[in-house]
């Protein structure tokens, strides 16, 4: 059985993104991860120093750690200011590190083996201003080799806006059928 | 005389995306803040609550507030997975609380006056897969009625390599001469 | 009641990209213009030349006066090569010779008073690749000041694929639901 | 010897985008392709017919044939309204049929061993607004296996305001070197 792993980049409880998303998984047996409950620092880039990357005293390995045995990811993340929440840019940010980590000797070719889906809600006009951050989840999962198996944009700026984004509600809802045949 | 402030968002001293910022404000009289050597929390979204945004222990006001005073705002940032750092972007999702925040009543209409490049680094083909990136940063200008009055892509890897992209680097003297007749 | 005029860019009757639009408009008066049908010549560039403009003997002045009169137009398009077809480009191009005719004085000022809507259908992961596309008619819209009310991408590659697309679909239905609100 | 193609999509002679595209050429033995000076007809998609595509009576499979000979394609296009000219459109769209036709048996395959460039020229914001353009492109290459070896893009409206743009001329300067080192 496929292990599925949500991502939530929001920093409120029950957002909209976290609402779609859970239109997705309902009924699946999903690991889900609230970024904002863990400290994940800012990449200190090592690539160049002698002596490599640092070691960093954090939870972003226990978090990598469950990315790393799963099969599927869904990145989860309110649009701020067009683009993912710094929250989770961050986390993506340290993969440069995970990539150069012996403890992780696997890690690129085990993303590559890996399906991501991004579900994002944003307010000022998401599906045109949020075309830009699909584009780099694009260029991210290509990177890692990853298969991107599509996005959900919604539109929602009070709480619980979305809910009334039909359309999104439907896509959350083909994902969701899509995902239980798979798993 | 207009006063310039430097963001830098790279994580390492001395990187390609700060020797190509330096060479922009050579000779100028600027505010640089290296945004590593802060404390900058995420955001934690408060649009919603009735006690609305909480205040915040960092030294994110503090930097805020030379940005708020400065007519030119240069925002310096390395392309880590194909958008700005998670440094950076955390500061500019937080500038949603700033646009509540009743200390800092005219941020929005100042805003609006000053003039912003974006200069940006990366090392895997950044003049293609940068480009949302600059989208991103033009949607951002365009929230709050900054003008953008341009952004230099420079392509490097290695410490210094930037130093031999002479496009970029002509990009920067042109931007230098720019600022000079501005200021 | 608010004129609406749809403009087709396929090659192919009962194309996927018709039939998404035809859903649209169902039950609507609108005039259907299929570019197919015309002669529309590229724009030769007359804006540097001392005599302006020459005259071009083709359909293109019956048809932009079509579209001059309509409140509404719904550019129809299918995707080639990621972009409208050469038939609908060669159809904008020439409104760089509209806007300076002085048998269309009002033109650029009527266009501002206009909304537009973006069908189109492609077979190429037509949600990522298709983007660059909507980013083109954002742009094309704004420098005419018309309202870009919304667009809708289909995927389809074989006839009649588009209405196994159901996400598609229930767009295009909200959308003549909308239509007729208006109208 | 590496054989070079220019495709111009201009419809003015001496254009801004010839003068930038002349440039990276001097010197260099190049068939220079003026498409405005041939008849290319707009693509009627017959992929679903079963009598397949029409043959069509216009210069196009003169213009492909000197294409599929070449090593260096350039396409050299204005910015109209934010994307390659309806001339140029026309002929990319048209490769659709070239992909099937037997008198072109290895057509997709030789293209994969081509490299190619674009130059474009805009007046209206081109190094923002003319990057979904530069997206289209690298699509359009990547369809078919094309590699992409890098654009220009330079600002000019009036006659001649391109040999301004110290940016762009250095770029194509690089250009011009680069492909003597090559070819």
């Amino acid at each position: 059985m496929a292990k599925i792993t949500v991502l939530y980049g929001s920093s409120r409880t029950t957002s909209n993104t976290e609402l779609l998303t859970k239109r997705a998984i309902d009924g699946l047996d999903a690991t889900e991860i609230y970024l904002r409950d863990f400290i994940i620092k800012p990449i200190v880039d090592g690539r160049h120093e002698e002596s490599g990357f640092d070691d960093v005293d954090d939870d972003y390995n226990a978090i990598i750690k469950q990315v790393d045995e799963s099969e599927i990811i869904i990145f989860s993340t309110p649009i701020y200011w067009y683009s993912m929440s710094g929250l989770m840019k961050n986390f993506i940010d340290r993969w440069s590190q995970t990539l150069r980590d012996s403890s992780f000797p696997d890690f690129k070719e085990n993303m590559s083996r890996k399906k991501s889906y991004v579900i994002a809600v944003g307010g000022d006009d998401p599906h045109m201003k949020g075309l830009a951050m699909i584009d780099q989840f694009r260029w991210i999962f290509q990177f890692v080799s990853m298969s991107f198996g599509g996005y959900i944009i919604g539109a929602g700026n009070k709480p619980e806006d979305v809910l009334q984004d039909e359309i999104a509600m439907l896509s959350a809802k083909k994902l969701n059928e899509l995902l239980k045949e798979t798993v």
